[in-house]
């Protein structure tokens, strides 16, 4: 925040004859027109209040429209960790206990905390606990206050599923899918974004020597391989790693991907949108490859990308209501 | 182009102490470091001219390293069309002429010449020869020497595959691995982005009315489900539609996702990375649903990201050999 923005006094004071060629010289210059002033008013506000500015006011809004609305506060974290696996039965036998995933926990907490989201955290889920949860989640009054969802899934995976704690395999469609509009009405336009942890196959540059304190989110169990397909617009799937490839996890640190998620939107929430934040996620992964026991192994993330419009998470973005 | 911006100034004038300083206030404030002077001089080529200045030199080349480097040329740019299919076998009997679509290839081809790409058009090929083409362009001795990879690939499609003229389906991913760095060493590090006009199923929001100038790319034949797979990274994928759906086409004015995609390259090309100005597109297709006779049908692009940096077609970001 700050008391007055050049694009603010503009606003306020240019002559209305030349304040939208002002205003586009500052917007093409970089010129920020969320910033806040002290009383929390904005360029576009201030513009709007004079009848005769109304073209630097309308240049204004197609600037505001290229980002979802940020809301106070902005909207659920769901952190759900699957991390100790039910023993005893076939399918869970290859399910090890992933090991370092509650350093996981604990980070991303911090960061949205900060960022005003309201953090939900749920732990080893069986399969249907887990998609009652998020059906529970899904029908909360709460929602249609929020700007945008969104939902870390940490756990052992394949292909196109995670696995809940006792090895029965979650699509992860079916799990998106509760929240697209046509039957989440109150997410409708607003970014939902997804983090997904977890391995979509055992593809690997090259084998890991054992004894390693790396792990891979890797499972034997049987393999889903359906498309994803959140049907409808305003989605953001971030993956930890490529189709048919292995995901790392340190056991002392956590998960190379989720921390580094972490750091750099901690590092940028303010200047830049999540996509921007999540391709240095990718530049940096890219340049610095995860060293385990025997080599250097590269992990490639990907994301599956549906958003119609910028997503911030600076709180200092939300409108006061 | 401009004599001289803020940010140059700092690299030559500004006192070693604070030219750092200075330059972070300005890179903040939104200065792009990429601006070329008359003389064709950037901010991080005066600042690496002083010894004093390493700091902001380094500054400099990190937001540098935010792009992949732009050459002249910047690339190939293949137009692949697939229009008219062979009649008279089973397979092709319900693969209709693709309308309008020519009109796709004028306009991209006049924007991506523009943008100075080389421009190579083949139309109606068979899966082998696309298949050919493909593996010969990967072979081709210039590769190395350009910084980007773009092709269009416009045909009817399913799930994950496109069709040749013959009713054979060729798989994306098949397509799309020849290119990947560990088979394509003169593309390695460079970005790869392949815009796909094609449907990926027939789901739509409603039913289209016969008779109208809208048609689909929409195929009855065979479904193959696999996986996109570029098994590493600096790949782009951006799809006119989600996995499942139906894409759209107008037999005048050719397809409305290729359109606009041509049309928003060539609005932002200089102020935009690629992916911002694609999540521009997807914006705009949301607010303008396709029209066909007896209703309007939303269409979400989805783009598949595994870049490590922004992609700018920018030429004019192009350093001198």
């Amino acid at each position: 925040m700050s008391e007055y923005t050049p694009l603010m006094l503009a606003a306020i004071s240019a002559p209305p004859a030349t304040a939208a060629a002002v205003g586009r010289v500052l917007l093409d210059s970089g010129a920020d027109w969320s910033m806040m002033n002290y009383g929390g008013m904005t360029a576009p506000e201030f513009a709007t209040l004079q009848e005769e500015k109304s073209e630097l006011a309308e240049l204004l809004r197609g600037h505001e429209e290229d980002f979802y609305p940020v809301t106070n506060p902005q909207g659920y974290c769901l952190i759900i960790n699957i991390s100790k696996y039910d023993s005893g039965s076939d399918i869970t036998l290859s399910l090890a206990e992933r090991q370092g995933s509650d350093r996981d926990v604990d980070r991303v907490k911090q960061i949205f905390e900060r960022l005003r989201f309201i953090v939900k955290i749920k732990k080893d889920l069986t399969a249907e606990q887990l998609d009652d949860f998020l059906h529970e989640i899904k029908k909360s009054r709460d929602l249609a206050k929020h700007g945008s969802f969104v939902c870390f899934l940490m756990a052992h995976g394949s292909h196109d599923c995670i696995y809940g704690k006792n090895g029965v395999p979650c699509e992860i469609r079916n799990l998106t899918e509760k929240f697209k509009s046509s039957v989440c009405r109150s997410l409708e336009g607003k970014p939902k974004v997804f983090f997904i942890q977890a391995c979509r196959g055992s593809r690997r540059d090259r084998a890991v020597a054992r004894s390693s304190r790396e792990q891979t989110d890797e499972a034997g169990a049987p393999v889903y391989n359906s498309a994803i397909r959140p049907a409808e617009g305003d989605f953001l799937l971030c993956y930890a790693t490529t189709p048919g490839s292995a995901a790392f996890r340190n056991i002392d640190s956590g998960s190379r991907y989720v921390q580094t998620v972490c750091e750099f939107i901690e590092k940028y929430f303010r200047e830049l949108d999540l996509i921007t934040i999540m391709t240095k996620v990718s530049g940096y992964l890219h340049k610095n490859p995860v060293q385990v026991k025997g080599g250097l192994y590269h992990v490639v993330p990907q994301k599956v990308d549906q958003l119609s419009s910028l997503v911030s998470f600076d709180p200092d973005r939300a409108r006061k209501a």
